[in-house]
């Protein structure tokens, strides 16, 4: 796998400078001991209150410095990657932030970080600092092991002794607190994929339709491999290995963790699949779903559950500092508002008749279905050969509905025509003629002329479509076409729109529309859509003067 | 590649139901129109404001219904993956929130949604409402394209234009604003992986070796192969394509975002390559790094500026309601913090002289030396071999700095043991005894009798380290030993440790330490941590009696 990164050495030291440089001015320092002391801390801190302290190895950002600010940790110490931090820098960070209120460090449950954790809590103890800790054990994936993980549901513990803190209670209170709460969580992780280390050799072990169930933080292999399957399935084995160690009676937050690589999209649909499953009906709130404790790029997620109390919750929904802390939200099934209909029609809308328009309609439509196959065989030199199809349909769809038209208003009539291809003609050229018809019915029943009703139109198809005259478009055609009949009539605009489609044969390179990908080999082919332009215009003038 | 899915016909469905689960409740709520009709609208738009509605293929989440909220979207139309929204889900969306003050519709430049917005923003006009279109073209990988794709400065836009909308502006105002800001936003990708759709065959057409530059965010090629390369090159190429479009004089709000599925400790160690380069003098706010307009797992990152006045820098920093957005920080440099130091340790912990203190340490040091064979010896069978190297280098290391403790204060004494071999002695047995010693220190100095101070540092080091009696480790020797000595002195103690030992042999099972890993294959082999403590006692007897 490929990764961003510089030297394998200062991975974790960039990373923590880059989250200093986005977290704002001197909301967050670093303590000066790279490369072996990496621990962020908050500049703010008053040392009368109990210092919050986690950390451990690195790869599951943001945890655990992104959390550090108002109102969840003190001070994170980061090791290399999934490497946990030496005792000196535990020691540092402790000694930084803990003041006459003392400390509580918050460990996952791992050996390395248990002693180095451990060690460093003696050493502060010897040196004067009141130090105490609380080790994180949530993971239910081994259900018979001695020491289970601390993974995701370890942030639980961080925000609850982080609010106890910032609201002043004691370290005594805090930890008695926080040890309570760890014990009330329980995680389990799912992944199709493993996670692969910047600047090591990386070999999948998952095959092609495998995933596994059980995992931790660090690549380590999960409990059981798991068929690939629905999202709604994944998540009811899930599901029923969680509830097992739920108290059906009980309310629960639920947090929903990206393990790394999960795109935002597939993490709610997991959380959809989740909060839609009767497992929710243990879930009050829930926290994410986002990349809160990640594992690197692994291809998973994890889901964390704590029992909640009054106080509990209180201190999940106080608002922290932190922005990759995510708010914990109260669930609700989601709320389904009706469509808005469109006003109805006026009066004015609706059928009516009248001759002349009627006869225009007619001569033009059959004009352009005469043509279908021409304009598809001029379009064979450019595109893909169906203008003339597409252009035909459209035709043949308004003399189908002729008789629903209210052709004694022009501009409902050009809206209604607007109306009919958006739906009927298909492609591009469909919703462009649709707006040409419904901006030009739009500015001819404010009370333009024809020809600058039809000019509006012109102009709104140009924006929505990026197209400008010289693109090798029907706009060639049109656009010239279009200001002739305001200022001369309909025989000159029909010369006007004759003349602007020959030159598309000269124009070497379309610029827009479908023909643009084909490079400058178009000279001496006329463009199929100024043509029918220009064959519309042709017809229309032929009726005029019979 | 895998994915976490249930149907690809309800993917973008089932996820707009899962935010719309974990937003709050009643915060956001959806029209009834699944599946052509996708639209998220806040619950309690008031109508009185401009609705910004945008929208677009669905693939780029958090965008854009995770943008909907108070000070930035009313309203977001979702199509399928990649695929533009129909022109009557726009509709839709434009009915459910526009009153009298009219809608801002935000189109990133694409042809289907131009085309369909479009026309849904003519249709709108048809029925009375004042509809204005913004459409953002940021992206600069090709420099000489007449439409240069919308992508994720289009954020920005959302960012002014629902800032705008909530503080109460009108259509006019808000339009031609978002109009002059589009203008001043420049982005560009960069990926080592093209994304995959779940539920459709993928072919990455990346080289292992090769990356891309200038990406768009649907999987499209990018306009350049580029080598893998260190990140900080990688983003000196970038920032040098980026610089040619500033103005030098100018400060810029920069967006980093994650295409999808970067670690977020890449994205950091990302954001400090650019952050810390010549590029950032530019740069006077930032927002990100994190997933904000991704391509569903594209393994990249793109980089957006905006030229920054006065209006727009108050506009980005107001606060919103999604958290999806992530707050614009001024930038800084990190900040560095000193160390504080240990105090100095006070004369009662300066070297000194006891015999008696002396001949103890030295007899048990040279006793656990002489054993470093046989018990090598025996952790062979249930080990790594090396226990008997690891406790005599522990031992070497005391003695080597025998002159140096203060023989003449026991409890300073053990604390100096504790400091010399956890920097000594290596592996987890040397931060245990570190443990050990620095908590029976700690414990000896506050008055403890020497037998209660080494139970308290068994105490600290059996809760750090997570071994019970039982577990086949030195504790089943040195528990029974501190025990006896604290009730009837060191004879017993060395004979209750000699049996705790010989007990080990017929633990079948070790469940902690290393060889907790080797299963049930250890009857009849003494432990050799157990065995150490034993001899150690066996050897402070001797010397009592001598």
């Amino acid at each position: 796998m490929k990764h961003f990164f510089n030297r394998r050495e200062t991975i974790v030291s960039e990373a923590l400078d880059g989250l200093l440089r986005t977290s704002g001015a001197g909301d967050l320092v670093r303590l000066d001991g790279y490369p072996e002391i990496k621990v962020i801390l908050r500049a703010d801190w008053d040392k009368s209150k109990v210092s919050v302290v986690s950390g451990g190895g690195a790869g599951h950002e943001p945890s655990h410095a992104g959390f550090v600010g108002k109102g969840m940790l003190t001070a994170a110490v980061s090791g290399e990657i999934f490497a946990s931090p030496s005792v000196e820098a535990v020691l540092a960070a402790i000694r930084a932030v803990t003041g006459p209120a003392g400390c509580l460090l918050i460990v996952k449950n791992y050996t390395g970080d248990r002693l180095n954790f451990g060690l460093a809590a003696e050493r502060a103890r010897a040196e004067g600092f009141a130090v105490e800790m609380v080790i994180v054990a949530d993971d239910i994936a081994l259900p018979d092991i001695n020491q289970p993980r601390g993974v995701a549901g370890t942030l639980f513990v961080h925000k609850i002794a982080g609010h106890l803190s910032e609201t002043s209670h004691d370290l005594a209170e805090i930890a008695a607190v926080a040890r309570a709460a760890a014990k009330d969580i329980v995680s389990l992780g799912m992944s199709l994929s493993s996670c692969s280390i910047p600047g090591q050799p990386h070999e999948d072990r998952f095959g092609a339709d495998d995933g596994e169930l059980g995992l931790g933080i660090h690549g380590e292999p999960g409990v059981e491999r798991i068929a690939v399957q629905s999202a709604d399935r994944l998540v009811a084995i899930m599901a029923e290995r969680l509830s097992e160690r739920l108290d059906p009676r009980a309310a629960y937050a639920l947090l929903i963790n990206n393990l790394g690589s999960v795109p935002p999209l597939e993490m709610s649909l997991i959380a959809n699949a989740v909060l839609g499953s009767p497992f929710a009906k243990s879930v009050k709130m829930t926290i994410g779903p986002g990349p809160l404790m990640t594992a690197l790029n692994m291809n998973g997620f994890s889901l964390s559950l704590i029992r909640l109390d009054a106080a509990r919750q209180e201190a999940l929904l106080a608002p922290v500092g932190p922005h990759a802390w995510m708010p914990a939200k109260p669930i609700a099934a989601p709320v389904v508002v009706p469509i808005v209909k469109a006003a109805e029609q006026p009066a004015s809308h609706r059928a009516s008749q009248d001759a002349g328009t009627r006869r225009l309609i007619v001569a033009v439509c059959e004009r352009l279905i005469s043509l279908e196959a021409a304009l598809n065989g001029l379009d064979a030199k450019s595109g893909d050969g169906d203008t003339g199809s597409t252009v035909a349909t459209g035709a043949r769809s308004i003399l189908e509905r002729l008789d629903t038209l209210p052709l004694a208003n022009p501009a409902a009539t050009m809206g209604a025509m607007g109306d009919i291809l958006s739906s009927s003609m298909g492609g591009s050229s469909g919703v462009l003629l649709s707006i040409f018809f419904t901006a030009a019915a739009q500015a001819r029943s404010g009370g333009a002329s024809l020809a600058n009703a039809l000019l509006s139109g012109l102009e709104r198809m140009t924006f929505y479509g990026g197209a400008s005259p010289g693109d090798r478009t029907m706009i060639d055609a049109l656009e010239p076409a279009l200001k002739a009949l305001d200022a001369n009539g309909l025989e000159e605009a029909a010369r006007a729109a004759r003349v602007g489609a020959e030159a598309t044969s000269a124009m070497d390179k379309a610029k827009a529309g479908r023909s643009a990908y084909i490079g400058a080999k178009l000279q001496g082919v006329i463009d199929p859509g100024a043509h029918a332009v220009a064959e519309a215009f042709a017809a229309a003038v032929k009726i005029a003067s019979a």
